[in-house]
């Protein structure tokens, strides 16, 4: 099998997992299953569960409890573009090519449905405890899972991110990386340390992962920064030079394209030759990390 | 001391201890922590932490768990108000006498505020999971927080209540019973099982509990309908009569003020006698029973 073979039947299992945790009967709040659903399954890169199966197979055999925090991850992913795009923040029509939710389903839906997604993805993580042999091993995942998505992560970027758009003030380069490190990094970190973890790996290997995600996470950030100003709208699935039509303020805009380009290379190579340093290898993983860098959407 | 002494005492040390789980510093997302701060600090009866802590003491004495998930419910409760409030959900501008998180402070910061609550939630419960003797008791703990919290409980309930008001579909009894039951009375369910689960409490227990929240839950809706009609803005907090000047159809406008009444009185005996049926008895959980369905505000 090649990587992209590899990587194919992944997403198309990680999908149908998805499509599975979200198969619920409610009666009365089906609609808003819907709108859940529309949210998750409509495409995505499914990264950041990539990136914990892959994490979790350093340092053994698939865990059981995986596949409840590789969805619970997504959903929170989900959660956060649902809400991002509201009119209230973003106001964005269309993301990875498609209506966003709340252009589908309206606002009051989208916000529920926002909300629906992050409440679930800690049900469905929690719902490991009911097979786990370790809950001491998946309290510690929750842990992780809940501090990374949070103020403390990613709810602290885009809190921070959002002020600046709306006030218009001077973005430093102490901001602009706060908010990467939290919006993003925090998120690809959550992935890789939440992989580990149940697999038992310990504190120091943890730290070095969450190191190891935040360089992934800025050099993935800026990459699409890039791609917001040289990609193709039918590869990146959203209109092209947005962010400077928003006076948005960019990793780019901040330090030019050479930089930009040159800390893309600096930040994945150095994560790549920290995943080479454990004692296990995974190959996959390591050509995951070079096609998220390479990617063109 | 008496029932009204003790009342006093565990509020006051309820909302020291949120003020306490709320004293973060983030740098740049400050100003959402202060605004997930005025979400909960302002007020409010600490009905569902209450609940969890005198069901605590149903099945022994105070378990060390029991602050971390007692804080989780009510962030989980104050979020849930702070979304309701938006523009787009009931546009409301008061909420117990003071102005609502977005009146404040926008709608933008007040759905990240609500985002930033109900994910500190179960960063806050998670935290438990350090201090335990018995992860396996907190993961159980969790579950149950997470589902009576989501689509198959309070998030199903807002979300089926939302749509009977913005559609205008003619409401059944069928469709107002699951809304109460989920909007209203899943959370008041969650902290009673929560409390008994963190002390042991078996599977039949946690069933026996989940009967009497509802009930008491169902209770509890009836009577901030009937309060709705003949409270006191002063004593209630918000506009007296909003429901019905809104079109809202409640217990009241469907089933009229006296069968509303003989119904608060049945459920909530119902609720009482289920509590004296276990091995301890809680004659301050009994008294609060009593103290919320008496209640003018």
């Amino acid at each position: 099998m090649t990587f992209r073979e590899d990587l194919k039947t992944y997403v198309e299992n990680i999908n149908k997992m998805l499509e599975q945790a979200l198969d619920i009967m409610t009666g009365y709040a089906d609609y808003l299953v819907d709108a859940m659903r529309y949210s998750v399954v409509g495409g995505g890169k499914r990264l950041r569960p990539l990136l914990m199966q892959e994490s979790n197979k350093l340092f053994g055999e698939p865990s059981k409890e995986l596949p409840y925090f590789m969805a619970a991850l997504e959903f929170i992913h989900s959660y956060s573009l649902v809400h991002d795009d509201m009119p209230c923040i973003d106001n964005d029509e269309y993301r990875r090519g498609r209506k966003t939710t709340h252009a589908v389903y309206g606002e009051t839906t989208a916000l529920l449905a926002g909300d629906g997604l992050l409440n679930y993805a800690f049900e469905t993580a929690s719902k490991a405890f009911d097979i786990t042999d370790d809950p001491a091993k998946c309290g510690r995942a929750m842990k992780i899972l809940a501090k990374q998505a949070g103020i403390m992560g990613m709810i602290g970027g885009q809190a921070a991110d959002v002020k600046a758009e709306k006030t218009g003030e001077t973005m430093t380069e102490d901001m602009l990386l706060y908010i990467h490190e939290n919006k993003t990094a925090a998120m690809i970190e959550s992935a890789l340390m939440i992989g580990a973890c149940l697999n038992g790996a310990g504190d120091k290997e943890l730290e070095d992962l969450c190191e190891i995600g935040s360089k992934l996470g800025l050099a993935f950030q800026i990459r699409d920064d890039i791609l917001d100003i040289e990609g193709d709208f039918e590869q990146f699935g959203k209109p092209i030079g947005s962010d400077e039509e928003n006076g948005k303020l960019t990793y780019v805009s901040l330090y030019g394209m050479e930089k930009a380009k040159e800390d893309v290379d600096r930040l994945s190579k150095e994560a790549l030759d920290g995943l080479k340093r454990f004692n296990k290898r995974n190959e996959f993983l390591e050509e995951l990390v070079v096609y998220l860098i390479d990617r063109n959407k």
